[in-house]
Protein backbone atom coordinates (compact mmCIF):
# COMPACT_ATOMS: atom_id res chain seq x y z
CA UNK A 1 0.00 0.00 0.00
CA UNK A 2 1.51 3.16 -0.83
CA UNK A 3 0.93 6.64 0.90
CA UNK A 4 -0.76 9.20 -0.59
CA UNK A 5 -0.65 12.36 0.30
CA UNK A 6 -4.04 14.11 1.45
CA UNK A 7 -5.92 10.89 0.01
CA UNK A 8 -6.63 8.90 3.01
CA UNK A 9 -7.79 10.05 5.97
CA UNK A 10 -7.53 7.21 8.13
CA UNK A 11 -3.84 8.21 7.79
CA UNK A 12 -4.39 11.17 8.52
CA UNK A 13 -6.72 10.42 11.43
CA UNK A 14 -4.32 7.65 12.64
CA UNK A 15 -0.95 7.72 12.19
CA UNK A 16 1.93 10.28 11.37
CA UNK A 17 4.50 11.49 14.43
CA UNK A 18 1.34 13.55 16.16
CA UNK A 19 -0.33 10.80 17.91
CA UNK A 20 -2.74 12.73 19.31
CA UNK A 21 -5.24 12.37 16.93
CA UNK A 22 -8.94 11.85 17.86
CA UNK A 23 -9.92 8.20 17.61
CA UNK A 24 -11.90 7.81 14.52
CA UNK A 25 -14.10 5.33 15.21
CA UNK A 26 -15.18 6.96 18.72
CA UNK A 27 -16.13 10.61 17.00
CA UNK A 28 -17.74 8.74 13.92
CA UNK A 29 -19.99 7.11 15.84
CA UNK A 30 -23.58 7.10 14.50
CA UNK A 31 -26.07 4.59 15.76
CA UNK A 32 -27.57 2.09 12.50
CA UNK A 33 -31.48 1.20 12.07
CA UNK A 34 -31.29 -0.53 8.43
CA UNK A 35 -29.38 -3.31 8.15
CA UNK A 36 -27.69 -5.31 4.95
CA UNK A 37 -28.23 -8.69 4.14
CA UNK A 38 -24.71 -9.48 4.94
CA UNK A 39 -23.94 -11.79 7.51
CA UNK A 40 -22.02 -11.68 10.26
CA UNK A 41 -18.82 -13.66 9.84
CA UNK A 42 -17.56 -15.99 12.67
CA UNK A 43 -14.15 -14.23 12.56
CA UNK A 44 -15.89 -10.86 13.04
CA UNK A 45 -17.76 -12.53 16.06
CA UNK A 46 -15.14 -13.74 17.49
CA UNK A 47 -13.50 -10.91 16.98
CA UNK A 48 -16.10 -8.69 19.18
CA UNK A 49 -16.03 -11.33 21.89
CA UNK A 50 -11.99 -10.72 22.45
CA UNK A 51 -13.03 -6.68 22.33
CA UNK A 52 -15.33 -7.12 24.70
CA UNK A 53 -13.50 -9.19 27.48
CA UNK A 54 -10.30 -6.53 26.86
CA UNK A 55 -12.19 -4.00 28.80
CA UNK A 56 -11.50 -2.94 32.61
CA UNK A 57 -13.42 -5.58 34.86
CA UNK A 58 -14.26 -5.24 39.06
CA UNK A 59 -11.60 -7.98 40.33
CA UNK A 60 -10.65 -9.61 36.71
CA UNK A 61 -13.89 -10.91 37.81
CA UNK A 62 -15.74 -11.00 33.94
CA UNK A 63 -19.35 -10.03 35.12
CA UNK A 64 -21.26 -10.35 32.03
CA UNK A 65 -22.26 -12.45 29.43
CA UNK A 66 -23.11 -11.15 26.10
CA UNK A 67 -25.89 -14.07 24.38
CA UNK A 68 -25.93 -13.94 20.31
CA UNK A 69 -29.12 -14.35 18.19
CA UNK A 70 -28.62 -15.08 14.39
CA UNK A 71 -31.02 -17.81 14.20
CA UNK A 72 -33.71 -16.56 11.85
CA UNK A 73 -35.95 -18.51 14.14
CA UNK A 74 -34.64 -17.02 17.52
CA UNK A 75 -34.65 -13.18 15.84
CA UNK A 76 -38.13 -13.53 15.20
CA UNK A 77 -39.29 -14.72 18.84
CA UNK A 78 -36.78 -11.60 20.64
CA UNK A 79 -37.99 -9.12 17.58
CA UNK A 80 -41.85 -8.58 19.60
CA UNK A 81 -39.44 -8.07 23.01
CA UNK A 82 -38.38 -5.01 21.33
CA UNK A 83 -41.58 -4.22 20.01
CA UNK A 84 -40.34 -5.37 16.40
CA UNK A 85 -37.23 -3.06 16.26
CA UNK A 86 -34.99 -6.38 15.08
CA UNK A 87 -37.15 -7.12 12.55
CA UNK A 88 -37.83 -3.78 11.12
CA UNK A 89 -34.01 -3.27 11.12
CA UNK A 90 -33.35 -6.15 9.67
CA UNK A 91 -30.81 -7.65 11.82
CA UNK A 92 -28.40 -9.81 11.31
CA UNK A 93 -27.02 -10.42 14.46
CA UNK A 94 -28.10 -9.16 18.38
CA UNK A 95 -26.12 -9.25 21.31
CA UNK A 96 -28.10 -9.56 24.33
CA UNK A 97 -25.43 -8.05 26.93
CA UNK A 98 -26.52 -9.30 30.65
CA UNK A 99 -25.04 -8.63 33.91
CA UNK A 100 -23.81 -12.68 35.36
CA UNK A 101 -22.55 -13.08 38.27
CA UNK A 102 -24.01 -17.08 38.24
CA UNK A 103 -20.80 -18.27 36.46
CA UNK A 104 -18.29 -16.42 38.87
CA UNK A 105 -20.65 -17.85 41.54
CA UNK A 106 -20.66 -21.27 39.85
CA UNK A 107 -17.12 -21.50 39.64
CA UNK A 108 -16.57 -20.62 43.31
CA UNK A 109 -18.93 -23.90 44.42
CA UNK A 110 -17.15 -26.04 41.95
CA UNK A 111 -13.87 -24.56 43.91
CA UNK A 112 -15.75 -25.26 47.87
CA UNK A 113 -15.84 -21.39 48.39
CA UNK A 114 -19.26 -20.19 49.10
CA UNK A 115 -19.98 -17.04 47.00
CA UNK A 116 -22.14 -14.14 47.92
CA UNK A 117 -22.58 -12.04 44.88
CA UNK A 118 -26.45 -11.97 44.17
CA UNK A 119 -27.26 -8.47 45.76
CA UNK A 120 -28.14 -5.21 44.24
CA UNK A 121 -24.36 -4.06 45.14
CA UNK A 122 -23.04 -7.06 42.48
CA UNK A 123 -25.62 -5.88 39.84
CA UNK A 124 -24.03 -2.54 40.04
CA UNK A 125 -20.88 -3.59 39.74
CA UNK A 126 -21.88 -6.35 37.09
CA UNK A 127 -23.92 -3.60 35.21
CA UNK A 128 -20.58 -1.66 34.94
CA UNK A 129 -18.67 -4.36 33.92
CA UNK A 130 -20.97 -5.62 31.00
CA UNK A 131 -21.44 -1.79 29.90
CA UNK A 132 -17.98 -1.34 29.93
CA UNK A 133 -17.58 -4.55 27.29
CA UNK A 134 -20.48 -3.67 25.12
CA UNK A 135 -18.78 -0.23 24.50
CA UNK A 136 -15.54 -2.32 23.33
CA UNK A 137 -17.48 -4.55 21.15
CA UNK A 138 -19.14 -1.63 19.85
CA UNK A 139 -16.20 -0.01 19.07
CA UNK A 140 -14.49 -3.00 17.55
CA UNK A 141 -17.66 -3.46 15.58
CA UNK A 142 -16.97 0.54 14.13
CA UNK A 143 -13.98 -0.33 13.10
CA UNK A 144 -14.51 -3.73 11.36
CA UNK A 145 -17.28 -1.11 9.25
CA UNK A 146 -19.86 -2.45 10.26
CA UNK A 147 -23.25 -0.92 12.22
CA UNK A 148 -24.53 -1.02 15.65
CA UNK A 149 -27.73 0.36 17.27
CA UNK A 150 -28.58 -0.11 21.03
CA UNK A 151 -32.20 -1.12 21.96
CA UNK A 152 -33.25 0.73 25.17
CA UNK A 153 -36.38 -1.25 25.31
CA UNK A 154 -34.38 -4.52 27.08
CA UNK A 155 -35.15 -2.88 30.47
CA UNK A 156 -39.12 -2.87 29.98
CA UNK A 157 -39.17 -6.73 28.92
CA UNK A 158 -36.27 -7.95 31.09
CA UNK A 159 -38.25 -10.93 32.51
CA UNK A 160 -39.44 -12.41 28.89
CA UNK A 161 -36.34 -12.14 27.42
CA UNK A 162 -34.85 -14.04 30.23
CA UNK A 163 -36.91 -16.46 29.38
CA UNK A 164 -36.60 -17.09 25.86
CA UNK A 165 -32.45 -16.79 26.35
CA UNK A 166 -32.82 -18.87 29.38
CA UNK A 167 -31.33 -17.37 31.54
CA UNK A 168 -30.34 -18.43 35.37
CA UNK A 169 -30.41 -17.36 38.46
CA UNK A 170 -27.25 -14.29 38.81
CA UNK A 171 -27.87 -12.97 35.07
CA UNK A 172 -30.15 -10.39 33.92
CA UNK A 173 -30.65 -8.93 30.45
CA UNK A 174 -29.10 -5.40 30.64
CA UNK A 175 -28.76 -3.82 27.23
CA UNK A 176 -28.98 -5.18 23.75
CA UNK A 177 -26.77 -4.49 20.69
CA UNK A 178 -27.82 -4.89 16.94
CA UNK A 179 -25.03 -5.66 15.05
CA UNK A 180 -24.52 -5.84 11.22
CA UNK A 181 -23.77 -4.10 7.89
CA UNK A 182 -25.18 -0.80 7.40
CA UNK A 183 -27.58 -0.39 4.79
CA UNK A 184 -27.86 3.25 5.58
CA UNK A 185 -25.41 6.12 6.00
CA UNK A 186 -27.36 8.41 8.80
CA UNK A 187 -25.35 12.01 9.66
CA UNK A 188 -23.88 12.53 12.95
CA UNK A 189 -26.44 13.03 15.72
CA UNK A 190 -25.64 16.11 17.74
CA UNK A 191 -24.90 15.93 21.33
CA UNK A 192 -25.07 18.78 24.09
CA UNK A 193 -22.18 20.95 24.75
CA UNK A 194 -19.68 18.89 26.30
CA UNK A 195 -18.88 21.42 29.06
CA UNK A 196 -22.27 21.13 30.13
CA UNK A 197 -21.59 17.87 31.69
CA UNK A 198 -18.36 18.31 33.14
CA UNK A 199 -17.63 19.67 36.76
CA UNK A 200 -14.50 20.36 38.17
CA UNK A 201 -14.03 19.95 41.94
CA UNK A 202 -17.69 20.30 42.63
CA UNK A 203 -20.65 19.61 40.74
CA UNK A 204 -21.75 23.02 39.59
CA UNK A 205 -25.59 22.92 39.72
CA UNK A 206 -27.78 23.88 36.68
CA UNK A 207 -29.94 27.65 36.98
CA UNK A 208 -33.00 27.88 34.79
CA UNK A 209 -31.11 29.73 32.34
CA UNK A 210 -28.13 27.78 32.18
CA UNK A 211 -29.79 24.51 31.76
CA UNK A 212 -31.86 26.28 28.75
CA UNK A 213 -29.21 27.41 27.67
CA UNK A 214 -27.35 24.05 27.27
CA UNK A 215 -30.51 22.35 25.28
CA UNK A 216 -31.17 25.50 22.93
CA UNK A 217 -28.80 24.59 19.73
CA UNK A 218 -30.98 20.89 19.93
CA UNK A 219 -34.42 23.16 20.48
CA UNK A 220 -33.37 25.18 17.36
CA UNK A 221 -32.99 22.12 15.00
CA UNK A 222 -35.55 21.62 12.32
CA UNK A 223 -35.83 17.98 12.74
CA UNK A 224 -36.95 18.40 16.48
CA UNK A 225 -39.34 21.23 15.99
CA UNK A 226 -41.31 18.44 13.78
CA UNK A 227 -41.08 16.50 16.25
CA UNK A 228 -42.42 18.66 18.85
CA UNK A 229 -45.19 19.50 16.37
CA UNK A 230 -46.03 15.60 15.51
CA UNK A 231 -46.23 15.13 19.14
CA UNK A 232 -48.97 18.03 19.63
CA UNK A 233 -46.66 19.03 22.96
CA UNK A 234 -45.86 22.30 23.76
CA UNK A 235 -41.79 21.78 23.68
CA UNK A 236 -38.72 18.68 23.17
CA UNK A 237 -39.46 17.96 27.37
CA UNK A 238 -42.74 17.51 26.89
CA UNK A 239 -41.86 15.21 23.98
CA UNK A 240 -40.16 12.99 26.90
CA UNK A 241 -42.26 13.61 29.93
CA UNK A 242 -45.57 13.02 28.41
CA UNK A 243 -44.79 10.78 25.20
CA UNK A 244 -41.78 8.96 24.55
CA UNK A 245 -40.99 8.09 28.83
CA UNK A 246 -43.88 9.31 30.20
CA UNK A 247 -44.74 9.00 34.18
CA UNK A 248 -46.74 5.73 34.08
CA UNK A 249 -44.54 3.95 31.87
CA UNK A 250 -41.54 5.07 34.10
CA UNK A 251 -43.09 3.34 36.96
CA UNK A 252 -44.58 0.30 34.89
CA UNK A 253 -41.20 -0.72 33.76
CA UNK A 254 -39.11 0.35 36.79
CA UNK A 255 -41.42 -2.02 38.86
CA UNK A 256 -41.11 -4.09 35.81
CA UNK A 257 -37.26 -4.43 36.03
CA UNK A 258 -36.96 -4.69 39.57
CA UNK A 259 -39.04 -7.97 39.63
CA UNK A 260 -36.89 -9.37 37.38
CA UNK A 261 -34.14 -8.42 39.41
CA UNK A 262 -35.77 -10.04 42.36
CA UNK A 263 -36.63 -13.45 39.88
CA UNK A 264 -33.00 -13.46 38.93
CA UNK A 265 -32.11 -14.06 42.25
CA UNK A 266 -30.06 -10.61 42.85
CA UNK A 267 -31.67 -9.68 46.03
CA UNK A 268 -30.98 -13.03 47.18
CA UNK A 269 -27.40 -12.72 48.92
CA UNK A 270 -28.91 -9.51 50.36
CA UNK A 271 -31.72 -10.98 51.95
CA UNK A 272 -29.96 -14.08 53.81
CA UNK A 273 -27.35 -11.92 55.04
CA UNK A 274 -29.25 -9.19 56.63
CA UNK B 1 5.72 12.87 7.35
CA UNK B 2 6.70 9.99 5.08
CA UNK B 3 5.51 6.50 6.03
CA UNK B 4 8.51 4.05 6.49
CA UNK B 5 7.73 0.35 5.57
CA UNK B 6 7.95 -2.44 8.59
CA UNK B 7 8.84 0.27 10.88
CA UNK B 8 5.45 1.70 12.40
CA UNK B 9 3.71 -0.79 13.75
CA UNK B 10 0.69 2.15 14.49
CA UNK B 11 0.52 1.76 10.58
CA UNK B 12 -0.21 -2.21 10.49
CA UNK B 13 -2.60 -1.46 13.34
CA UNK B 14 -4.99 1.15 11.50
CA UNK B 15 -4.51 1.55 8.01
CA UNK B 16 -3.96 0.16 4.79
CA UNK B 17 -6.21 -1.77 2.60
CA UNK B 18 -7.50 -4.35 5.00
CA UNK B 19 -9.14 -1.82 7.63
CA UNK B 20 -10.14 -4.98 9.27
CA UNK B 21 -6.88 -5.23 11.91
CA UNK B 22 -7.35 -4.89 15.53
CA UNK B 23 -8.56 -1.46 17.24
CA UNK B 24 -5.12 -1.34 19.17
CA UNK B 25 -6.04 1.22 21.56
CA UNK B 26 -8.60 -1.78 22.81
CA UNK B 27 -6.64 -4.55 22.47
CA UNK B 28 -3.68 -3.06 24.51
CA UNK B 29 -5.34 -1.74 27.37
CA UNK B 30 -3.82 -2.52 30.70
CA UNK B 31 -5.02 -0.87 33.81
CA UNK B 32 -2.24 1.59 35.27
CA UNK B 33 -1.58 1.98 39.23
CA UNK B 34 1.41 4.74 39.33
CA UNK B 35 1.46 7.84 37.69
CA UNK B 36 4.23 10.42 36.28
CA UNK B 37 4.30 14.27 38.13
CA UNK B 38 3.15 15.59 34.25
CA UNK B 39 -0.20 17.29 34.72
CA UNK B 40 -3.06 16.19 32.25
CA UNK B 41 -3.47 19.02 30.05
CA UNK B 42 -6.95 21.56 30.00
CA UNK B 43 -6.51 20.24 25.69
CA UNK B 44 -6.21 16.98 26.39
CA UNK B 45 -9.71 17.23 29.19
CA UNK B 46 -11.77 18.86 26.90
CA UNK B 47 -10.77 15.60 23.84
CA UNK B 48 -12.33 13.26 26.85
CA UNK B 49 -14.96 15.04 27.80
CA UNK B 50 -15.87 15.29 23.57
CA UNK B 51 -15.09 11.64 23.11
CA UNK B 52 -17.49 10.44 26.49
CA UNK B 53 -20.28 12.40 24.80
CA UNK B 54 -20.13 10.51 21.65
CA UNK B 55 -21.11 7.30 23.08
CA UNK B 56 -24.43 5.82 22.18
CA UNK B 57 -27.05 7.46 25.20
CA UNK B 58 -30.63 6.36 25.69
CA UNK B 59 -33.05 8.87 23.98
CA UNK B 60 -30.01 10.95 23.80
CA UNK B 61 -30.64 11.96 26.95
CA UNK B 62 -26.80 11.87 28.03
CA UNK B 63 -27.53 10.98 31.83
CA UNK B 64 -24.59 11.01 32.96
CA UNK B 65 -22.28 14.18 34.55
CA UNK B 66 -17.95 13.75 35.08
CA UNK B 67 -16.76 15.59 38.24
CA UNK B 68 -13.17 16.43 37.61
CA UNK B 69 -10.90 16.27 40.59
CA UNK B 70 -6.95 18.12 40.16
CA UNK B 71 -6.63 19.83 42.85
CA UNK B 72 -4.15 19.07 45.16
CA UNK B 73 -6.55 19.67 48.35
CA UNK B 74 -9.34 17.79 46.73
CA UNK B 75 -7.13 15.14 45.34
CA UNK B 76 -6.40 14.54 49.25
CA UNK B 77 -9.61 14.56 50.40
CA UNK B 78 -10.98 12.38 47.57
CA UNK B 79 -8.56 9.99 48.45
CA UNK B 80 -9.00 8.67 52.01
CA UNK B 81 -12.64 7.93 49.96
CA UNK B 82 -11.07 4.93 48.22
CA UNK B 83 -8.93 3.62 50.49
CA UNK B 84 -5.71 5.85 50.08
CA UNK B 85 -5.29 4.61 46.37
CA UNK B 86 -5.70 8.40 44.47
CA UNK B 87 -2.73 9.61 46.52
CA UNK B 88 -0.73 6.16 46.22
CA UNK B 89 -0.73 5.90 42.64
CA UNK B 90 -0.37 10.14 42.13
CA UNK B 91 -3.06 10.37 40.38
CA UNK B 92 -3.01 13.54 38.45
CA UNK B 93 -6.79 13.75 37.74
CA UNK B 94 -9.33 11.64 39.40
CA UNK B 95 -13.01 11.55 36.95
CA UNK B 96 -16.04 10.68 39.04
CA UNK B 97 -18.51 9.05 36.90
CA UNK B 98 -21.66 9.87 38.03
CA UNK B 99 -25.36 9.08 36.47
CA UNK B 100 -26.85 12.34 36.47
CA UNK B 101 -31.07 12.18 36.15
CA UNK B 102 -30.70 15.49 37.51
CA UNK B 103 -29.63 17.82 34.49
CA UNK B 104 -32.19 16.69 32.24
CA UNK B 105 -35.30 16.64 34.94
CA UNK B 106 -33.87 20.43 35.38
CA UNK B 107 -34.50 21.30 32.04
CA UNK B 108 -37.50 19.42 31.89
CA UNK B 109 -38.51 21.83 34.97
CA UNK B 110 -37.04 24.52 33.53
CA UNK B 111 -39.78 24.37 30.09
CA UNK B 112 -42.76 23.56 32.15
CA UNK B 113 -42.65 19.76 31.98
CA UNK B 114 -42.75 17.15 34.70
CA UNK B 115 -40.00 14.79 34.61
CA UNK B 116 -40.36 11.56 36.15
CA UNK B 117 -36.77 9.93 36.27
CA UNK B 118 -35.88 9.56 39.65
CA UNK B 119 -36.22 5.61 39.82
CA UNK B 120 -34.78 2.36 39.54
CA UNK B 121 -35.56 2.33 35.52
CA UNK B 122 -34.08 5.11 35.19
CA UNK B 123 -31.30 4.51 37.68
CA UNK B 124 -30.34 1.61 35.42
CA UNK B 125 -30.65 3.54 32.38
CA UNK B 126 -28.16 6.21 32.92
CA UNK B 127 -26.14 3.64 34.86
CA UNK B 128 -25.44 1.85 31.26
CA UNK B 129 -25.37 5.87 29.78
CA UNK B 130 -22.53 6.34 32.30
CA UNK B 131 -20.41 3.52 31.49
CA UNK B 132 -20.88 3.23 27.76
CA UNK B 133 -19.22 7.28 27.85
CA UNK B 134 -16.86 6.68 30.54
CA UNK B 135 -15.34 3.76 28.16
CA UNK B 136 -15.22 6.59 25.26
CA UNK B 137 -13.04 8.72 27.96
CA UNK B 138 -11.07 5.24 28.55
CA UNK B 139 -9.79 4.89 25.46
CA UNK B 140 -9.74 8.54 24.06
CA UNK B 141 -6.99 8.71 27.02
CA UNK B 142 -5.58 5.61 26.24
CA UNK B 143 -4.83 6.59 22.77
CA UNK B 144 -3.57 9.47 23.47
CA UNK B 145 -0.69 8.09 25.62
CA UNK B 146 -2.37 8.19 28.80
CA UNK B 147 -2.80 5.50 31.09
CA UNK B 148 -6.26 4.56 33.43
CA UNK B 149 -7.07 2.72 36.30
CA UNK B 150 -11.08 2.14 37.50
CA UNK B 151 -11.72 2.37 41.06
CA UNK B 152 -14.53 0.19 42.05
CA UNK B 153 -14.60 1.36 45.96
CA UNK B 154 -16.61 4.32 44.44
CA UNK B 155 -19.72 2.01 45.05
CA UNK B 156 -18.45 1.33 48.88
CA UNK B 157 -18.25 5.47 49.69
CA UNK B 158 -20.81 6.95 47.60
CA UNK B 159 -22.57 8.73 49.99
CA UNK B 160 -18.83 10.28 51.35
CA UNK B 161 -18.25 10.90 47.96
CA UNK B 162 -21.62 12.80 46.99
CA UNK B 163 -20.90 14.92 49.88
CA UNK B 164 -17.51 15.61 49.00
CA UNK B 165 -18.30 16.90 45.45
CA UNK B 166 -21.82 18.42 46.54
CA UNK B 167 -24.23 16.37 44.02
CA UNK B 168 -27.65 17.57 43.92
CA UNK B 169 -30.66 14.76 43.64
CA UNK B 170 -30.92 12.63 41.12
CA UNK B 171 -27.20 12.35 40.95
CA UNK B 172 -24.95 9.36 42.43
CA UNK B 173 -21.60 7.91 41.84
CA UNK B 174 -21.00 5.01 39.89
CA UNK B 175 -17.27 4.49 39.36
CA UNK B 176 -14.48 6.49 38.93
CA UNK B 177 -11.65 6.56 36.43
CA UNK B 178 -8.06 7.75 37.51
CA UNK B 179 -6.38 9.40 34.60
CA UNK B 180 -2.84 10.14 34.04
CA UNK B 181 0.60 9.66 32.34
CA UNK B 182 1.86 6.44 33.00
CA UNK B 183 4.56 6.25 35.25
CA UNK B 184 4.86 2.02 35.10
CA UNK B 185 4.57 -0.55 32.33
CA UNK B 186 2.93 -3.70 33.78
CA UNK B 187 2.15 -6.34 31.29
CA UNK B 188 -0.86 -7.67 29.85
CA UNK B 189 -3.51 -8.88 31.99
CA UNK B 190 -5.20 -12.40 30.95
CA UNK B 191 -8.91 -12.59 30.55
CA UNK B 192 -11.24 -15.19 30.50
CA UNK B 193 -11.25 -17.50 27.20
CA UNK B 194 -14.00 -15.49 25.14
CA UNK B 195 -15.65 -18.49 24.32
CA UNK B 196 -16.61 -18.34 27.97
CA UNK B 197 -18.77 -15.46 27.94
CA UNK B 198 -20.35 -15.82 24.45
CA UNK B 199 -23.21 -17.73 24.26
CA UNK B 200 -25.23 -18.91 20.91
CA UNK B 201 -28.98 -18.76 20.95
CA UNK B 202 -29.35 -19.68 24.33
CA UNK B 203 -27.19 -19.82 27.58
CA UNK B 204 -25.62 -22.71 27.79
CA UNK B 205 -25.11 -23.51 31.52
CA UNK B 206 -21.68 -24.34 32.94
CA UNK B 207 -21.15 -27.66 34.76
CA UNK B 208 -18.89 -28.22 37.68
CA UNK B 209 -15.94 -29.71 35.28
CA UNK B 210 -16.44 -26.75 32.82
CA UNK B 211 -16.61 -23.99 35.09
CA UNK B 212 -13.39 -25.24 36.52
CA UNK B 213 -11.34 -25.45 32.82
CA UNK B 214 -12.56 -21.87 32.27
CA UNK B 215 -10.43 -20.45 35.01
CA UNK B 216 -8.06 -23.46 34.68
CA UNK B 217 -5.43 -21.56 32.64
CA UNK B 218 -5.48 -18.59 35.07
CA UNK B 219 -5.30 -20.88 38.51
CA UNK B 220 -2.14 -22.39 36.94
CA UNK B 221 -0.35 -19.19 36.74
CA UNK B 222 2.58 -18.16 39.06
CA UNK B 223 1.18 -14.61 40.00
CA UNK B 224 -2.11 -16.55 41.38
CA UNK B 225 -0.55 -19.27 43.26
CA UNK B 226 1.52 -16.80 45.05
CA UNK B 227 -1.74 -14.77 45.93
CA UNK B 228 -3.59 -17.76 47.31
CA UNK B 229 -0.35 -18.61 49.25
CA UNK B 230 0.04 -15.09 51.04
CA UNK B 231 -3.65 -15.08 51.64
CA UNK B 232 -3.86 -18.55 53.53
CA UNK B 233 -7.08 -19.59 51.36
CA UNK B 234 -7.43 -23.24 49.68
CA UNK B 235 -7.63 -22.00 46.44
CA UNK B 236 -8.08 -18.54 44.17
CA UNK B 237 -12.16 -18.75 44.29
CA UNK B 238 -11.53 -18.37 48.26
CA UNK B 239 -9.13 -15.83 47.47
CA UNK B 240 -12.98 -13.52 45.99
CA UNK B 241 -15.17 -14.90 48.92
CA UNK B 242 -13.36 -15.17 52.44
CA UNK B 243 -11.09 -12.25 51.27
CA UNK B 244 -11.29 -9.89 48.47
CA UNK B 245 -14.84 -9.17 48.39
CA UNK B 246 -16.69 -11.69 51.10
CA UNK B 247 -19.65 -11.80 52.47
CA UNK B 248 -19.64 -9.31 55.14
CA UNK B 249 -17.97 -7.10 53.22
CA UNK B 250 -21.10 -7.48 50.30
CA UNK B 251 -24.08 -7.27 52.53
CA UNK B 252 -22.45 -3.99 54.18
CA UNK B 253 -21.62 -2.17 51.00
CA UNK B 254 -24.97 -4.03 48.96
CA UNK B 255 -27.07 -1.83 52.13
CA UNK B 256 -24.94 1.03 51.72
CA UNK B 257 -25.15 1.76 48.17
CA UNK B 258 -28.92 1.47 48.20
CA UNK B 259 -29.16 3.71 50.62
CA UNK B 260 -26.90 6.46 49.21
CA UNK B 261 -29.39 5.70 46.22
CA UNK B 262 -32.24 6.47 48.65
CA UNK B 263 -30.31 9.64 49.93
CA UNK B 264 -29.62 10.85 46.54
CA UNK B 265 -33.43 10.16 45.29
CA UNK B 266 -33.01 7.31 42.99
CA UNK B 267 -36.87 5.78 44.45
CA UNK B 268 -38.45 9.21 44.14
CA UNK B 269 -40.84 8.84 41.34
CA UNK B 270 -41.46 4.99 41.35
CA UNK B 271 -42.85 5.38 45.23
CA UNK B 272 -44.89 9.07 44.32
CA UNK B 273 -45.83 7.13 41.38
CA UNK B 274 -47.15 3.94 43.01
Amino acid sequence: MVFEKGKSCRFVYFCGNDNRNKMKTIFEHRSIRKFSNRKVEESVIERLAEAAGRASTVGNMQLYSFVLTSDEQMLKKLSPLHFGQVERMNAPLVATVCCDVHRFSRWCEASGATPSYENPLWFVNSAIDASLAAQNMILEAEHLGLGICILGTTLYTAEQISELLELPKGVIPLTTIVIGYPDENPPLVERLPSTSFIHRERYEDYSDEKVREIWSEKESMDYVKRLVEENGTRNLAEVFTLKRYNAEDNATYSAKYLAALEKQGFFKSSKSDK
